[in-house]
């Protein structure tokens, strides 16, 4: 393919900070704390979720085609895209379906890269609307069967695949929707957007889970079915707990594809097992699907017996109509009865996010426990150790 | 107040099999098994939740009043309704929050009318758009300050608010979107709306919680601020389980007032504690808010151990972009190996929904107990014993 060069030995620049969960495809994501300092992450800090070796792609020669259910299929220069369309930039943050992979794993192995609770980021991204490109090419109504707008990317080489590019879809009703805020990205936090994030074009769709913004976007094809491709088709399902490696054939296809994201939150500050001085502070994250805004965090100190509500920061919704970034939160702890007159005490944080419709996390991994890990949004604990300064200084 | 009676003296006629949870302000949910018995609640069988006596409008007499931070304020008469606004139908499911409070009380005594599990029901509703008469109204933009819809009934009397009628509100961002269908409805089911639902004119704002969607609607007002109503700004909160009527005070403004929908599904056939033979078919329903399409029903037959997915039954989102209406469900066991060689034995059904957000429901009430007993959408289970029909001829 003219102008992309394919290759693991030709993969860009990475922050040396970073926790790799998987070399060759690169996948990796920040430490906790890092996460969790400012409302939009750093570039360098974004978390990275490739299915196969970058792509180098020139600039120059790239084209993205449009096709498919359209009245006016299109070949468009990234000059065209940054030109006929008008620029729009939104805030919004992506999170890997397999966030928090690894403590499902710790409960039943699952098959999957492992993630810690840092496979999300929040960033700016700028670019054009899809839409305004769909309707550029006369995209066809429903009723003419154009219900999936279907992404391949350039990454050739997914060994899930068989060396297929990566591939996904997202339904027409999103792609069209006019507060749906899908983009066609060129710039993220400001600068062109960086090779690990998809230069030179990406799709951002905000709300929903971030196997589906597909990067170094080729070709979008409006269909009447969903992307054929194995990560639309066999991954990225909640299958029910009883779908093992045996029988999960005859569930890829009465298992819908994940779209929208579900509650979630995590502590991201103090670390586990962590041994700290009162007072201190809990930080963390809280995101929900489809925009819709978080509510309300609520915080545990005895393991999910008693809640108390956290202080939302970071609440911004920018230019769009819908909440597509992530909420901080804290909460401080001053006192612990139990820990006077003893030397130290145990606790268990625990978090958990309510969006606006009510909704909130489940307590247990057990009881949503899925074959592939996929949206392990349970409760989020963190054992700590509380130290009495009283009884240090005593000493 | 001229053309309206005010007087339980004065109440209409009801289904003599009601499930009646307060006589006077009158409350009553259908039997469970009647309540899925179709996809669209005949009218009769619709649950009612009413604050106050049901009040006795003369419709040649009644007028719509709208005012607050819009450019034309409005008085209009029945006709004006009916005749100045397209005529739109849908088909949605009103929900009360307190459905299942029942349950929830069981587990720790929450305040509120006891509901069982049927305090939803899904109509037909013909109406005109609330969005546009408030367009005729030329309503003022957000930036000048139109946030919330704010609806007062004609339901003097109740004894929560201090004799003052039902007030609520929503946000105009829901009553202006062209796809939330919020409805000004003059009929039900095809027919003139009848007094216990509302007539001659109630709100319907589907995928929100019912207690929004007010009857015998007198006026809106477009404010800033939300209804100043109690049941607005001290009920309908899901306060956290810290919250009593010692403290409750302080919760009351930190506390977000309750609007769209969370994930819920109840089992309404068996009734619990059946004895049934094999084989036998489980029937229930599932809801969603905001308009999610319930994407999956799971069902287990032992208390929430394995999982099954459950046939889902009337997914039918009409002429509607979104999913208002509810989704009945069944599931059929024909065999259980645990049966064999044994006169009976007994097992726990549970149903949980997920919808198109991946939002599943809560598995304990314990979890999400709270004060005034609203949006219990905990795992619904019905323990049954189920008899062996060899055993039972070899008698």
């Amino acid at each position: 393919m003219e102008g992309i060069k394919v290759s693991f030995e030709n993969e860009p620049y990475r922050d040396p900070d970073f926790i790799i969960n998987h070399k060759a495809p690169f996948n990796a994501e920040p430490k906790p704390d890092v996460l969790v300092q400012s409302f939009i992450t750093p570039t360098e800090k974004f978390y990275v979720r490739n299915h196969a070796p970058v792509p180098d792609i020139c600039p120059t020669a790239y084209t993205l085609k449009i096709d498919g259910l359209v009245g006016q299929p299109l070949t468009l220069s990234l000059n065209d895209i940054k030109t006929k369309f008008e620029k729009v930039t939104i805030t919004a943050h992506l999170q890997c379906a397999g966030n928090r992979r690894t403590a499902m794993s710790e409960y039943k192995k699952v098959k999957g890269v492992g993630w810690g609770i840092a496979s999300l980021s929040n960033a700016t991204w700028g670019g054009c609307r899809l839409r305004d490109v769909l309707l550029h090419a006369k995209i066809f109504s429903k009723e003419s069967g154009a219900n999936h707008a279907v992404f391949w990317g350039l990454d050739f080489g997914c060994p899930e695949d068989n060396g297929k590019p990566y591939g996904s879809s997202i339904t027409v009703e999103k792609a069209m929707d006019i507060d749906g805020d899908v983009l066609l990205a060129y710039e993220m936090n400001g600068e062109t957007i960086n090779r690990d994030h998809g230069f030179p074009l990406r799709v951002v769709a905000p709300g929903i889970i971030g196997a589906r913004s597909v990067k170094w976007l080729d070709k979008i094809t409006i269909s009447p079915h969903e992307s054929e491709s194995f990560f639309q088709r066999r991954d990225y399902k909640i299958f029910h707990n009883g779908v093992d490696w045996n029988n999960v054939e005859k569930y890829w296809d009465k298992t819908p594809s994940l779209q929208e994201l579900s509650i979630q939150s995590a502590i991201c500050v103090p670390a586990p097992n962590s041994a700290l001085y009162l007072p201190f502070t809990i930080t963390g994250y809280a995101t929900s699907g489809g925009g819709r805004k978080i509510e309300r965090v609520d915080v545990s100190l005895d393991g999910g017996e008693t809640w108390d509500y956290a202080e939302l920061l970071g609440e911004d919704k920018g230019v769009c109509t819908k909440y597509w970034g992530w909420t901080l939160f804290r909460y401080t702890i001053t006192k612990l009865p139990q820990l006077e007159g003893k030397d130290s005490t145990k606790i268990k944080l625990v978090c958990r996010a309510w969006d606006l419709s009510s909704n909130t996390q489940p307590k247990d991994v057990k009881d949503i426990w899925n074959l592939r890990g996929v949206m392990n949004n349970c409760w989020h604990t963190v054992d700590v150790t509380i130290l009495n300064q009283n009884k240090k200084s005593n000493l």
